[in-house]
């Protein structure tokens, strides 16, 4: 849905006013379309690209050094007027000659055609190339027939070099064309696109249903299926495209383009896999392109585009260029590291521990099996409550830390370390692999606790008990919460203070741990903070740290979650 | 909608290697980030910045030369662990001491101090920089509490310039601190955003309204007003903003973000009228910036921030700065051009006219005046029909197109224009303000036609007629199109066959016109062209220019229309 807009009608107009604005260092505007605003060499050929609007960045952000001269905008996916595109050319011409590049449309064809033949009547030596990349559009027995997508920006890439280069018009067109017939593209569409003030949709996709071979005007695609995964996604595109490959193509340059409303990160997932699938083809790619390049207004969708790369396309393709997009070239000269990053991966070596502490240390790794066996058995239910009020991934991040935690502490436990090795191990694993604010938080709790241990002695009630204080302190401090902040401070802080009276007034650790527990429960069932609302959980959660955050929320859950880990893991 | 992925759950971790394969030439993938695959000046400041993923191109974007030297990234919407951010933090220290910047929430802020904490333990001077720039999420009293939104990167992008420049870590702490405390960002939602392998977003916004004061993590906004024009939202994101203007501030750095599914012709129409707003405001503006800087998955919406700046500020926002994302100065050196693009706008100059040729200057603007007015009348009709197979602009592209066409022709006439030059007129004006294929074809039809014509003498039957024939032989030659094509061209060739025969056989132009224009009739209806579905129409206006396309779809319909314009124009 296009939401943001004044007057409908004058969208693209203003769409491009803006535009200048924010990209003065390269453009300016004039009637119908942008010209460079830095100085371009006499005698240079200019590159002067266009079509409809609605497809940003194409084409006004392809002007610049090393890229074109002009681009020629019409109204929202409509062909820009033949004295618009005579006017640009004319503003753009250095007297070497201009090369016309667009998409092979109807209108286009005309309007671009038509206005070339004005201004060779005036004297300019004007050549046209309409671009056919779109290989879902006609057969490959007849090329020329196809139409312009995403391709066009690898072509119009290539003209720009070679007439950055200095080569004379004739070499430029040559040169363009040898890219034209060399680029295919394939396309994939999720969802249409919404013409600004348009209550519906151009067209629409059944959902979860993709069309393959969509176009960029609203034209939906020639056959529909499924949505799959990236990975079949990845080879499906690439197949299309290889099924063209020129003889002895080795080499391909690789654009993936989002249609507008396809997230870049969901652009890179999708490439992981086509990197993958062009490596089992055999394929060596250079110089990769993803990100949105040719969109279609809020369309949903991607396509993939190869130029198959011979030695000259290869030194345009990598040539640099200075527009508002597909920038290449350094602006900070910086050569490329040479150093290897050490990230040691092998099994971590361990104190040498004595067999009392390494007993405690087996006993360690087995609580830690039972308390990560319990949460994955809460996962659902904790997700579900954190849903609630932040988003649903408490259960997530406590199952899979407290998984890690239990494998990295048996792992060491396997591997002859004390007990101060075996629960720092798992105090780590679990910050690291759970992530957010609660595995930061259970991380540091058994880091600190792991801290009163030792590896060469089996573990005492006393250092149970300063263990326990300690890990009290480091969340206090670190998480900056105080008790009543409805965070698992109010569930730790009882447990931990209980457990020292006991201890200190003559208790077993078995029976000082169980009246801690019982403490910890009755305090987090007067938190609240589990009831199934949240509700008076989430303001103070807010209120701890100032606005609302799943984090602070989370913090919330583990009081109680705490008290019931207390209780049971004993 | 998030679409593309494999599993959910790596849905973060793919991206990442997917953004790394994509920009090797900036980063490096490393456990849990990514740091810079470009040599680094030992003893440099680091600036390490991070925070969920989601959130691209924060904040890997952000890695390079002038900018970051590292990105830590979580998991979708979820901090980084303690251990990733001590881990990337340490490959990128180079013994300079490591800035470490990120938004201001709970788990973020827990996860870096607690990795600060473990850094400096091991000797490396860290100082930790929560960024507050979110102005709705806490009054200005409490901006401690305020959470980071999109102003986290003009914050980084001053700290990465102040390291760049080689100072101290003192000063670049001092400078990034003064910059977090002259940034603010407001911001509107009118979607939610949807985690990867979910089914609903993690919050909705009731249709046709817009959340204020929106979140970067599925949090609402803080009220919910009616979506408004683009005009007025650049004027409430613009007060927001000075409202809380620093006491003698008059330039201001500004960033226009897009959240995911807001298009980057939005934003551009949105800061055309931005920029408006803040010269109301006595405001300059230095350097703007509009686009995608800090996201929320497909989050549709936009926020403002603006850095208030200062002589040292804005010596650090001009700086180059080479990342994917936030690139500064010039890549391939070019000076601004020192010429004006000449625009001329004022009267037209026509030759000298006869008075016989200036009277049938007068009757063809007549005409005009009746085309435009009848397809006035018949603009909703049109459209309706075109929507079926085009995108629904004929109507308006022939109303608006014959509309200036009167006009022109009504204003040369008034001027003084002999025949050809009103004729010529009107076709220029047509062609240049209906756009599309139609407009193109109009104006080249009505061009042509005024070829046979004169400025000199009145407008003779014989030049009529030859007229006719040069305004069929264009558009056939720069059309492309046969007869049976169904365009246009199926109903102007009997025309002009008939018009030639009887004038040959010595009717008058009256009653040749009559039945040429009968003939044109009976051959556009055999077209069907203009049947309620276009049903036959449809597939050969592709096959006549090898694909589906609107303008051709729009040149099919054109068949009908110019048989009916021809009957009534007489």
């Amino acid at each position: 849905m296009t939401t943001i807009f004044d007057a409908p009608e004058d969208f693209a107009s203003a769409a491009l006013a803006g535009f200048c604005a924010i990209h003065g260092r390269h453009v300016r505007l004039v009637k119908g379309g942008v010209v460079r605003s830095t100085e371009v060499p006499k005698g240079k050929v200019s590159v002067v690209v266009g079509g409809g609007s609605g497809h940003y960045p194409a084409f006004a952000g392809y002007v610049g050094p090393g890229l074109a001269d002009a681009a020629v905008a019409g109204d929202v996916f409509a062909s820009p007027s033949t004295a618009a595109v005579a006017r640009v050319c004319r503003h753009a011409d250095q007297g070497g000659g201009i090369l016309l590049g667009f998409g092979n449309y109807a209108g286009d064809v005309l309007n671009f055609g038509v206005a070339a033949e004005q201004l060779r009547a005036e004297g300019i030596d004007v050549r046209v190339l309409p671009v056919t990349d779109d290989i879902a559009s006609s057969p490959a027995d007849a090329v020329a027939k196809r139409r312009g997508i995403a391709g066009t920006v690898i072509v119009f890439k290539i003209a720009g070099a070679a007439a950055e280069a200095g080569l004379p018009i004739d070499e430029v067109e040559r040169i363009a064309r040898h890219a034209n017939s060399r680029t295919g593209s394939f396309g994939v569409a999720f969802k249409g696109c919404t013409l600004p003030g348009a209550a519906a949709p151009l067209f629409t996709v059944p959902n979860g249903k993709m069309a393959l071979g969509l176009g960029i005007h609203g034209e939906s695609g020639i056959r529909e299926e499924d949505i799959t995964s990236a990975s079949d996604l990845a080879k499906r595109l690439v197949r299309s495209l290889v099924a063209e490959r020129p003889a002895g193509a080795k080499r391909v340059a690789a654009l993936l383009n989002g249609l507008g409303s396809t997230k870049y990160e969901e652009l890179f997932v999708l490439w992981h896999a086509i990197a993958l699938q062009l490596k089992s083809e055999g394929l060596e790619v250079i110089e990769p392109e993803a990100g949105e390049f040719v969109t279609s207004l809020d369309m949903q969708g991607c396509s993939l585009s190869f130029l198959w790369l011979d030695d000259e396309l290869e030194a345009y393709w990598r040539a640099p260029s200075d527009a508002p997009v597909l920038r290449r070239g350094a602006v900070i000269a910086a050569n490329p590291t040479t150093d290897v990053l050490n990230e040691p991966e092998g099994q971590p070596v361990y104190l040498a521990a004595s067999a009392a502490s390494k007993a405690s240390g087996v006993c360690i790794a087995n609580m830690m099996q039972r308390l990560a066996a319990m949460l994955k058995d809460a996962e659902k239910d904790l997700g579900r409550i954190d849903a609630i009020a932040g988003d649903g991934d408490h259960g997530q991040g406590m199952s899979r830390g407290s998984a890690a935690a239990a494998a990295a502490a048996s792992a060491a436990a396997a591997a002859g370390a004390g007990a101060a090795s075996v629960l720092a191990a798992a105090g780590d694993a679990w910050a690291d692999r759970a992530g957010g604010t609660s595995g930061a938080i259970w991380g540091l709790l058994l880091q600190s606790w792991s801290s009163s241990f030792k590896d060469d002695e089996s573990v005492t009630t006393e250092a149970v008990v300063l263990g326990a204080r300690l890990a009290l302190n480091s969340v206090i401090r670190l998480g900056g919460a105080s008790i009543g902040d409805k965070t698992l401070v109010d569930a730790l802080m009882p447990f931990v203070e209980t457990l020292e009276d006991r201890v200190a007034s003559g208790k077993s650790l078995a029976e000082a741990w169980r009246d801690a527990a019982h403490a910890a429960t009755l305090a987090a069932d007067a938190t609240s903070s589990l009831a199934p609302k949240l509700g008076r959980a989430r303001p103070l959660a807010e209120r701890s740290i100032g606005h609302p955050d799943p984090g602070a929320v989370s913090l919330a859950m583990c009081a109680r979650t705490t008290a019931v880990l207390l209780r049971e893991v004993s």
